[in-house]
């Protein structure tokens, strides 16, 4: 039996079907649990079916991940980079069907969807030349005929688990390198899109459920821009309007926060307000969308809540809270919500707290300082950026005295980082790095090891025993 | 008024006296809150008096630091491993009375005194090359016009807990390395031993108490060294012994489970209850003792405890729990206790658990993989050692299937660290690493910056937005 | 009009006809110069004819690459990188038939032509990753307000030249991260291999001639095997095989020296003779041949020459040069001669000169003092190996007073290194190093920049001036 | 009998004598060759004599020095760190008398001399960090039961030429590192700078004369600063001040080149013009004098030799030449001469030519690539500077279109490098690294090992053989 509409029949070509199994468990897909729908958030309508993994099914899947894993590790890396580079290739061959699905089932528009099956495929790319560069060191001994080695050896199984707004290239970040690293993954993905994680898995990965011992934490972020007044107003504009209502919103990286420098207030103020006015909302997997709907009817509801209180509190304080464009929901049996920027006092509470959605808070700033001081002022360190020319202000920026997250731009949106770097946040957001840089030592354990080869026992320090 | 003993005199050279302030508040020594005793290990009698810091000390202490950590942060840091320099000078001219104290206060002989400063010392020579060494990267933009950097920034203020074990050595891995980072440091020493806390605080360090947001734990180790059947039998015993007694057997990487070849296993054990009948317990300033007391009378006690549940459980079950040498506490004015050899089953369960002294578990294996699976049994990881001459278990011991702790030796002890390595273990120990190798980046927060220098605005992963 | 033989109409699969252009300028084949023919040494018997560039073809080459160069350097690294990843592919795609081509022309058995195409594969797939990772440095100033950079930047054009032994894994070696690395390449291939240059230029690179300002020398080598007395005799004998008549000893790695100790001198020779006289040599492409033809009528004449020089100083003087097995060569109208084992005195000099066919002396050694030092004897230092199951060895023979090659193995032939370590060697070979771990710094100039964004200047060493 | 003036006394301080031993040979002061005089370049009066070492004390030094780098490099890297760290001390207890006979002998202004001193120390207090991370590499093998190390061992013996306008630096950059790197280091100081080269040596080094096998050159600069448009023209005008006429002219990073943007010409010429008139010209030791004399009286008729070569240029071509300050030597028993500024066009000739004094050509461009491409259009490339306050000017100057040196500074004169960055350059001028980075790779040869622990002999790129 086929898909209710003719346009989902491409999933076909993903392995994605009316009704799906949503375990993999010792190589062959299998699931005994509760069956749920994938829906399309444009129209609330179910895509398919899929039935999730039972614990037993889990039980079952880390017994045999366990045994695969004393196996993978034993493989040389550069071997297990050939395996990676595969995946990548398969990926490679579907790039355009799981884009779409990405879009289909996530809301996001299909340039990003392409966009975030492309970043799994660079991180496979990355992680084959990784396998022949995690390397360790040989450090001088104080001790004659000793050396001293830093080895870094697997982990054993690495869980990941993707949250609705990235569905795949989170895992990317961290499978593709874990498995290089030598350990086996266990991916499970969001409750709201099952399909991806299912068509992903037809190619890739023992998807099963969760359960390791190191940390590795992404968590949320309430993300700043500040534009100075030497600023690029027209760079400054389009990079805000990426950041603010990119992915509706709904991304880790989107920019919430916006100071403005007092000279430029007005100016960047009004050409924003221009711009969101034309932005095209609808259908994620039309050409022109701009903003596709936020993923789930909740989300709409969270949206309209939030903006129900930002009015509010603009009535009793007096601390702004005026909406200069949008905030409303539009009416529709998608969940579609207008971008909407909100003109409010940097000391308004509501500021420190995340509204997952298009809603972007701008507030005025005097100097430098005031605006650093400001970006630091939240509980999450994730993303930030800034717009100037002056060298001085952009050293300071990424000096110890400015800003305190883990991604710090400048003349660029605070969303959109690339592979090569290391990716994550400070403070609440959790101090965990992934993607490139040495983030690959977080899926391995580092042994300190001392060999004697000769035939005396000198002890460290010069210590004399005995 | 002087010191009750003659023979403490020495200690006015490093600015203790019978009566001293114990805490370091905004550049003066000054302390309100409770008085303590410092206490002789060897005959329970006291040393000095220490009046503590209060909680109002601490206060006006974290207040002062902050206003010098915005400084202090602004100093570049060869600049500031200029100052660790003289730190290092001034301590390595009182080497020997600093060394003194800490055997006299803690109950270490007077070598591993004297060595635990020296210790500090290195690392103080160490931090001041790493100081124009805390590099970060600059990383191919896959954008024209971008410039991606990796930048290392100082958290601010690093706080030290040290225990009474090694009541220096831990502050100066720690110290020395988040000075040059760029830190300002709060150092908070073992109720057990104020003194050794003031005197090296007397040329050092800013002394009031703890809170930080970054954690780096170092736990406790349940260490175990692995005797193969082609080992060098003598060096073993060496080694062995010094693990086994050195500090009596109160380090962190203290050995407290032997592992023993069966074709060599009556051999070395003849070979060690030889020597353990020999070692000279007694003071630990006086040359040729091997073995000092435990560090307080609760010590003591604690070993007395453990001895006879072990002896308990000997009788109960079938599992061993035979005492080959000691097992006793030794009558005195001081905490001795007898350096002890228990034979035991593998299955006993007591050997998970740590007694905090001189006491070692000897068990037979039948092969390395058995060796290496009890080895990893235990919930701690920090250190391991195998005695071979193998390149093939070497090899093994250092790799994914071999020992899963931090510390993984061949042919030394399992104690006495350089500083050179990252000194850390895995699993309940912690996962923090200190002294050597990258360590420097526990200290330090970092940021991944993108700037844009161009007028364009490419993004990532080749997006097209807008 | 097609091909002489049969045999070779699958190098039109590759863009190789019977007539052939050896030029590629400016985006075209293109070639004015005089006519040389390919020819196989297994019959000494036309391939195809080759037209090779001329000098105007040269020079027209360069200006276009001079212009090409501008604009390579400008295009991001991780871009680069995807370009070469396509190379990969595309070279992945004709792997079967390029190593055939190799064998044929080359000379070497068709597993090691596939081999050799394998390799640049591997570089390619090696050159993605490090696309994203050819860092450089952020350093700690000395000066407040100021960073310091390491920069590295592409050359421009790097010419490479390549023997006709590994007519294409050296240029694989040298291109892939020249490319990744922001330079132009110009590739001149060997005389003697015309086509496989073609080949491999059919769908790769721009091909002319040479001119570069910085130096990657790779000379030869004189290689040596040690092999103590508690080796594993099987697997010393089988790597010495392949070491010493592999590509019929035409590698730069090929073993020409063997060194054993005494007290198993004549179990391993007696092993290899009888492994030698079991060799079948001849034709490459043919199952089971274990060595082909040397590579011209010249090389196989350099042989006789050689041998006769052995056989009269044997007869002159008394440090040996007795024939164990081989010494001819084989009547044919291909190029074929017989693996050769010479038995000799260590103080015979022609050890010391390079003979490029399969003729390996061996000698007799007493210590592994002994060894190290003959081992170290000869002006070249590019690779050795020992045979030991020792640890003391090993570690010595990797150490200050052990091998003084750049490749330096243990229980392994000579030749046959991964593309993951640095390829190279010290004294008269060169100093260069190629293929991975850091080689990459060769293709690149390196800048330190200092840059002061404050409005101060403060001088290094504290200068003070005016 | 004592020194000619009392004002030469303090040299006995710093073990120099009225005569003296030049050489120090196998532990002990030897020197029987021809004497030379050290001149006082401020009046050319002998300060004292020097016996010079012979060939003959040269080939016992040597084979002294043979015997003694056996032993050394022995020795593990972080002890022989300890003995660096010793000597770092010793040239700090005698800081103020080293710089002062730098001052004395060479010529340089006080501040320098004690500058120059100082960057020993701070090599010292570098190389004893350096000594415990002169880290190889453990990098992943393709074959299982291979290890693949990168190791790095010392060369053995390193030479140390150094020319007269440093005499002790240049000899802190390399014997530091050389040093702790393993090597015995034999040092040939200026023959005009003998005292510096004995009182050095007599705490520091044994002293010979030269021989090596691997070639560090630094050869000379003719470096130019670019002031462009927006640039801070108080801060250019300082640093140009200190880049043309620190050192009397004698870096190898002075400044002769300067290109000023032709919008702020004129403003920067009279400011410079200004500031020549004041600058203070005389005895070196006297506070307040900036320029002293030039090293010799052949440097002094050099200078004036170039002016009349200038002159003559100028007449004749229409190509300027102006002499707008300066263009005289100072008539005195001393080797001083006029700081000068030559207004000359880009096209001249003779600006390509170093002219080893206080001269300093000034021409005016139109545009930033222009401006580079000048920089660019010399032989050498050693060091090369912009000022300006554009961020796209800084990173365009940095990149790969931008200035071809070894040092790329940005708001900063040429010379005055730190010693944490690499100091070196392109092109003519050799291609070494001396001091920070990774420089210490520079005096050690480097292995790849792969060791075979295992009993099987897979082969790399999968090839089967036999």
């Amino acid at each position: 039996m086929g898909f209710t509409k003719k346009e989902y029949e491409f999933l076909g070509e993903i392995g994605v079907g009316p009704d799906n199994l949503g375990g993999y468990v010792d190589g062959k897909w299998k699931a005994t649990g509760p069956v749920v729908s994938s829906v399309n958030p444009s129209n609330n309508q179910e895509i398919a079916r899929v039935t999730e993994a039972s614990i037993q099914d889990y039980e079952e899947g880390m017994k045999a991940c366990n045994e695969a894993a004393k196996k993978w590790m034993s493989i040389p890396a550069p071997k297990r980079g050939e395996i990676v580079r595969q995946i990548g290739d398969a990926l490679r061959a579907k790039l355009e069907f799981l884009g779409r699905l990405v879009s289909l089932e996530m809301g996001k528009i299909l340039p990003e969807g392409i966009g975030e099956v492309q970043e799994i495929i660079d991180m496979c790319d990355y992680a084959v030349g990784l396998s022949r560069q995690l390397s360790g060191s040989i450090i001088p001994s104080e001790r004659p005929d000793h050396m001293m080695f830093e080895v870094w050896n697997p982990l054993g199984i690495v869980g990941v688990i993707t949250a609705f707004n990235f569905p795949c290239a989170v895992l990317g970040w961290n499978a593709c390198i874990a498995l290089v690293s030598g350990n086996c993954v266990v991916w499970k993905g969001a409750p709201t899109t099952p399909l991806i994680t299912i068509a992903v898995g037809s190619i890739v990965q023992k998807t099963v459920n969760e359960r390791f011992g190191k940390c590795l934490l992404e968590l949320s972020g309430n993300n700043a821009i500040i534009v100075m007044d030497d600023a690029d107003i027209d760079l400054a504009a389009r990079s805000i309007l990426f950041a603010a209502v990119g992915t509706a919103g709904q991304r880790c990286t989107t920019c919430r926060r916006l100071y403005l420098h007092e000279s430029i207030y007005q100016k960047v103020l009004d050409q924003l307000i221009g711009v969101y006015k034309q932005v095209k909302v609808g259908d994620p997997l039309e050409k022109g969308t701009l903003v596709g709907p936020v993923h789930t009817r909740a989300s709409r509801d969270n949206f309209e809540k939030g903006i129900s209180s930002i009015k509010s509190q603009a009535s009793i304080l007096s601390l702004g809270g005026k909406i200069l464009v949008g905030g409303s929901v539009i009416e529709s049996d998608g969940n579609f919500v207008q971008p909407t920027i909100v003109e409010i006092s940097p000391d308004a509470s509501i500021v420190k707290e995340e509204l997952f959605g298009p809603v972007l808070y701008v507030m005025k700033v005097k100097t430098l300082d005031e605006a650093i001081e400001m970006n630091n002022s939240v509980p999450q360190g994730l993303s930030s950026s800034i717009f100037t020319r002056k060298p001085e202000i952009i050293f300071k920026w990424i000096g110890p005295h400015g800003s305190d997250c883990g991604i710090v731009n400048v003349n660029i949106p605070t969303n959109g980082a690339e592979i090569g770097g290391a990716f994550g946040g400070e403070k609440a957001t959790g101090g965990g790095r992934e993607a490139g840089s040495d983030s690959w030592k977080q899926y391995m354990r580092r042994s300190t090891c001392t060999i004697n080869y000769g035939s005396e026992l000198p002890l460290a320090q010069g210590i004399n025993f005995g």
